[in-house]
C-alpha cells in the first residue's frame, strides 16, 4: 500500500525579529497533528495498536521509511524504524536555504524551511517502553540516531542535528507509542550558541573544557565505563540529569558501537531509578551535541551530553519573560535521592 | 491578626553553568506554595472566596503589605494591593549579592539569591478578571506596577525587574484571584540580555530602533493614542501580542498616568478580544523593559513593551534542546483574525 499523502499547506519558514534575537520555526502542517491522547492529562491512556501508525504492521500508514534495523527492507521483523515525520515541521523539498529579504516592511530576516524532521519508531510493540527494553535493544536506538546524523551531514545546509524524546501527553508527546524525533536545522539554535559561548569563556579562563572536569562525588548519580551522570550543578529543573562520556568527544556522532551499548545501559538505569524516585513523570530527553560545521578551535571545549528532564513543575510568566528559572530542588539533594534508589 | 510566617527553609541561591550560560534560581521555599487548583487542568476552578488569601477582608492571610490604592491603610475598602509573596523565589532579607567563589569543585559561579518578589492583588473581588474590569482600574494596576519599580530602583544590585501575569492553571497560576508578580533580580536575564543584542545590532546597521519601525499594516491588529498592538512578525507562540508605545521610551516605569489608562484601554482590548476569538484561553503577560542601570548609549535601541502569549500549544523536546521554537500560525494570520474580531 501507498504512503499516507502529507497534508498540503503553505511551506513553513524560518522568521527572526532583532527583538527576541532568535529563529522561529513557522510550520502550518504541524497544527494538523494526530493525538492519541484524547485530552492533554498526565497520564498515558497507551490506546490499543489497532489506530498507531507506528506498531508492527501497520507500517502502510506511516510516512516514508528511510531505514530499518536490521537493514532488510523485506524483512518484517523490523526492531527500529527511522521514517519520514509525516507532519514535519521543516520541508526535505525546498531549496536549500538562503536568507530572503523582506523588503522595508519588516525589521526581521527570513530563510526558507528546508530541514529534515524524522521519526525513530524504537520498538515494534506498542505498550513497550525504552526503559523496558533490552540495553542492547536500546544501544540500536542510540546507534539509529548516529547513522540518521551521518546521512544528513553531506547536506552543506544543515547547521545543527537536534535528537530528542518527548514521553507522555505533559512532555509533548502526541503519539503513545515509545519513539523519538531528529530535526535537522539550517540555522544554530540559541541554546546551542550559549553553550558554546558559556564554555569557550570557561575554557580561556581556564584551559579546561567545562564538562571535563564536572566529575564531583556530590553531583554524581552512577557510572559506567564510558560514561557517568549527575544532576547538573546549576539544573534547570528538578531533578533533571546529565549523562556525560568521560572522554572529551564534541559530536554524539562519533560515538562508537561498544560505547553505544555502554551509554544505553546508563541510560536504562536512569530512566528506572527516574521513574521509580519520581512516579513514572513525563520526561524530555535531548542530546547536547557540537554544530555540524564547527571550527576546528571550537572542539576542545565542547563536549556533547545527553540531557534527561522529568516534567515535575510547569512554567509561568516569569520564565517566559526572562528565560530564567526557578528550581525548588538544589541539585546536590537530586543526587543524593537519586543515587541511593534501590532498584528491585 | 499578624500576617503568616513564611516557612523556614534553605536561602535561595542563583548558580550559573557554563554549559547552560545561564542563571539559574534555587529556592527551596518555593516548593511549597498551596493550590487551589487541584491537578493542573486547564480550567478555572474558581474557588469560593472562603479559602482564597488574596479576597477583600482576608488580608490577614497575606504575607506583609507594602502598599495599596487608594493609599490609605486603614481605609479598608482597597482597589490594588501590592503585598509580598509569602513564598518568594528571592529572598529580601539576604545580603546584597555579590559572587561567591566555590572552590576548585565545581565549574560554575554563586551568587546568594538577593532580590524581591512581590504579588499585585489586581481586584479585591474573587470573581472579576481583569478583563472585565474598568479600564480606569486597570490603570490603576499599571500604575501599582509603575510604583513598586520605581521603589526597588533604590537597591543598587537589583539589575531587572520583571513584572507578569498568569491566568488559568496551565499558564502556570496556582490562585486563580486575578493577579500579577513582580521580581527583582541581581542579574540580567537570558533573554533580556538576547533583545538588547539583536536590537542593537539592528540598530547599528539600520540608525533606528527596530521597535519604532516595526508598525506595518499586516501584522497590526489595533491602535490607540499612544499605543499599538500588532502579532510580531516572527512570533514566538500562535496569537502572540505585543502593545508598544508609539513614541520610543526604554523603561516601562517611565509610563505617565494617562498613558497609563490609554495603555489600559488597548490591553483591555486584547484580553477581550483574545478571549473571544480563543476561548478564554490561559495566558501569560510579561512587561519587556530594559535593565535598571542601563547604559546612555544602550537607551536608542532599547524600546519597552507588553508581551501577551495565550497557551494554546505544549512544547516538548525539541523546545528544551535547542531554545527554538516552532509556530503553526503565521502572524499575519492571526493579525487578521484578532483585527476582525467583532466585540458585542
Ligand atoms: N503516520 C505517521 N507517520 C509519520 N509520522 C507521524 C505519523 N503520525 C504522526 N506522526 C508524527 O509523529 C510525531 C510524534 O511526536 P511526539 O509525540 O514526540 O510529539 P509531537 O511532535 O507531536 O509534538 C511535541 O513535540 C514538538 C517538538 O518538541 C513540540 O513542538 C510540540 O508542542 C509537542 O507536542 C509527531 O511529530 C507527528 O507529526
Ligand atoms: N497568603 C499568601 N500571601 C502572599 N502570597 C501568597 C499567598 N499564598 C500564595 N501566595 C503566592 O501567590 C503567588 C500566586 O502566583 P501565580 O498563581 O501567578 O503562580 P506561581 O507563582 O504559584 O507559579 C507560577 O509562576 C512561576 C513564575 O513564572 C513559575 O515558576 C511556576 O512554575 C508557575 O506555576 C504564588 O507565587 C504564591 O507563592
Amino acid at each position: 500500500m501507498a504512503s499516507p499523502a502529507p497534508p498540503q499547506t503553505r511551506s513553513p519558514e524560518l522568521r527572526h525579529d532583532p527583538v527576541t534575537n532568535r529563529w522561529i520555526v513557522f510550520s502550518p502542517a504541524r497544527a494538523k497533528r494526530p493525538s492519541d491522547f484524547k485530552s492533554k492529562t498526565p497520564e498515558n491512556p497507551n490506546p490499543s495498536n489497532n489506530t498507531c501508525p507506528f506498531c508492527i504492521g501497520n507500517e502502510h500508514e506511516c510516512a516514508p521509511e528511510i531505514f530499518r534495523f536490521p537493514p532488510d527492507p523485506g524483512n518484517p521483523e523490523w526492531k527500529v524504524r527511522v521514517i519520514e515525520n509525516l507532519y514535519p515541521a521543516l520541508s526535505r523539498n525546498l531549496d536549500n536555504s538562503s536568507e530572503q529579504s523582506l523588503g522595508l516592511d519588516f525589521p526581521g530576516r527570513m530563510l526558507s524551511g528546508f530541514g529534515f524532521h524524522d521519526v525513530v519508531i524504537e520498538v515494534p510493540v506498542h505498550s513497550v517502553q525504552l526503559r523496558d527494553m533490552e540495553t542492547r535493544e536500546i544501544g540500536d536506538v542510540l546507534l539509529a540516531y548516529k547513522k540518521r546524523i551521518e546521512q544528513i551531514m553531506s547536506f552543506e545546509s544543515i547547521k545543527y542535528v537536534q535528537v530528542f524524546k518527548n514521553h507522555g501527553a505533559s512532555a509533548g508527546a502526541s503519539l503513545s507509542h515509545s519513539h523519538s524525533q531528529i530535526m535537522a536545522l539550517p540555522v544554530i539554535p540559541p541554546s546551542v550558541s550559549a553553550r558554546l559561548d558559556g564554555t569557550k569563556e570557561y575554557f580561556d579562563k581556564t584551559g579546561k573544557c567545562s564538562l571535563c572536569v564536572v566529575h564531583t562525588e556530590k553531583l554524581l548519580i552512577d557510572e559506567s565505563t564510558h560514561f557517568f551522570s549527575i544532576v547538573p550543578f546549576a539544573a534547570t529543573f528538578p531533578f533533571e540529569i546529565w549523562i556525560i562520556p568521560r572522554d572529551h568527544s564534541s559530536h554524539f556522532h562519533e560515538l562508537k558501537c561498544e560505547k553505544a551499548v555502554d551509554l544505553a545501559g546508563l541510560l536504562k538505569l536512569m530512566l528506572k531509578k527516574m521513574s521509580l524516585q519520581l512516579n513514572n513523570p513525563p520526561f524530555n530527553f535531548m542530546i547536547q551535541t557540537a554544530p555540524l560545521r564547527i571550527k576546528e578551535s571550537q572542539l576542545p571545549y565542547t563536549h556533547w551530553f545527553l540531557q534527561i528532564v522529568p516534567q515535575l513543575t510547569g512554567i509561568g510568566g516569569f520564565e517566559l519573560g526572562t528565560g530564567c528559572y526557578i528550581n525548588p530542588v538544589f541539585p546536590e539533594d537530586a543526587a543524593k535521592l537519586l543515587r541511593e534508589v534501590d532498584l528491585p
